[in-house]
């Protein structure tokens, strides 16, 4: 007989896993030893709070977090890590590629291709994998 | 017997009309006096190029812009237009106001909030039409 | 005899009615329509968890937040909110005006000038109130 | 028999003057209850040491901020400020329409609608003026 | 007997290798198996529909791209492609470094220090050459 | 019998050689064969205009140096020179922690983050030191 997992850090903890996998889990493995409350900060916030919300798929998640991180411009390594990520929960190479091209419209060539750079990285570690 | 719009400016019209709807003829119509050149760009490349590519479905498409317009926090008129045409390809209140709020985890507090409270004009305006 | 708020909601309550007083509850408000659970998780993640930490006091955590809302550029309505916050927490005006003239060096003169005259209206609003 | 400026205030009010006229006058206006020193800043700065320096001419400086403060959209009062600096230093009404237009590659449609909506209000004032 | 170019894409095409010559050959081809499409539209719109619009000449037009990337500061690669682009249109190494310290008027100090560093390699990258 | 610093160069340069130590008189360095006179600004505006002025003690600027550099996310190399520099003026590295962790409210996760792999950075290398 399982359980629900019970505390937000609990639920962030497995939602981090199944969301971000490993990418993920290193992010939190860098945190330990400059600020590890803020490791706990984020599983339980976007992961244990956010993330498990139920009303919006995990895959439109993705779609937003990619699409916002590549406007964005200032969060390269995130964005590799919700790349990964937006692979993790069921969109393709090519779902991807549009949304980072669609970004031209809104945040400029420069964000679209900064945004696509970041992908092809992305997936030739999937490939090499 | 029908044929396929044949040129960008007519496909671009033609999309812009169907995602953006009245408010977005607003903003071609806002360019005439000033940037007519510009209202031709903005239908044959955002609307003829990119919505019009498969590969990515409108709805997610959608997605992708209100989360990118919110996280960069500068170009509230144009959240206002995608929030208003995310309702018209289908995206529920409800899944706009969960986007809005994930953005408070890339973006900040303030960035989620500002897209709320588009949010709530462009509902409220539905309301009372 | 009193307790220690118990809960993260409990706490953040707590610690906006302290901070950002009056303002932060017509926030909280404003929400009450659109995104419920948007005010309980504002209350809960910024208040409950991160000002209530030790280690930095109100008043250095209030120049933190005057000086990095100022040069992002994006988010007016809670810079006022916090320019009014810094006020609550003991930062004279005078120091608020520094902080936000020094902005110029990080974030252009732009940022600064904006920053200013936010702080112009807040402190309109105090000598009228 | 006259003199040139001496200070880098007497030579930034005359730039300013010079550039951004009645639109700067009143910027450095408002400045006086909340921050006379920054307006006295502002005069030595930008106008007394960056605008007077030789090597690029004052029409070129002006494409510069224009597409600056275009590109960053988080500057909108400063913008209009800096249309009309630009038409006073001898921008025509096309050009600066095309300076905003080519905001559109590299910062995204919505900068590039917002600085021409600026721009629109601009040319308004001056045709009424 | 030569012709004009007919497309938007022979037109980009030749503005492309005109301003951003090898540089931008390179962006080109490293789109070439990530998003090919997207190596066309950046062909078409910002080169065969912008640059080559009159109304502008050459060095007005890379004025506002060095001084937009250089204040955006999320565009370092394509910064670095512009103010090559610059010098191949006729702008000046002194012109280029006056552009990018006045935007720490309108972007902050940081916008101009990162910007002259990517022209003090831009720069660098010639003298080897 | 010794003087006031009585130039702003001076006075600048004595600042910088307070604040930032090594770390600042390394950028000064690195300007002196692109932009000299950038350099002389740096020192006289920022330092000399800016950071000597009475009304905000220096512990209180670098709290908003560094909650700003790290909530704009575009100036990574002069977010260590501050987080440094907020060391040499008595912030402790756990109040600077607490300053970046409360970033995550205002600017999102992912300025949080890089500000804390910062952080990380320049406390390493104190400690190698």
């Amino acid at each position: 007989m399982t359980h629900q997992p019970q505390t937000r850090l609990e639920r962030g903890t497995q939602a981090l896993a199944q969301i971000d996998g490993e990418a993920g889990e290193a992010v939190i493995a860098s945190l330990a030893d400059i600020a590890p409350d803020f490791a706990t900060l984020l599983l339980e916030f976007p992961f244990g709070d956010i993330y498990t919300r139920p009303g919006l798929d995990l895959r439109a998640r993705e779609v937003a977090t990619i699409a916002a991180l590549a406007a964005m411009g200032t969060a390269q390594p995130q964005l590799k890590v919700h790349i990964a990520a937006g692979l993790n929960v069921g969109l393709t190479r090519d779902e991807i590629v549009e949304i980072l091209m669609q970004m031209a419209v809104y945040a400029g060539f420069p964000a679209a291709l900064n945004g696509l750079f970041a992908a092809k990285e992305v997936f030739a570690q999937r490939d090499a994998a």
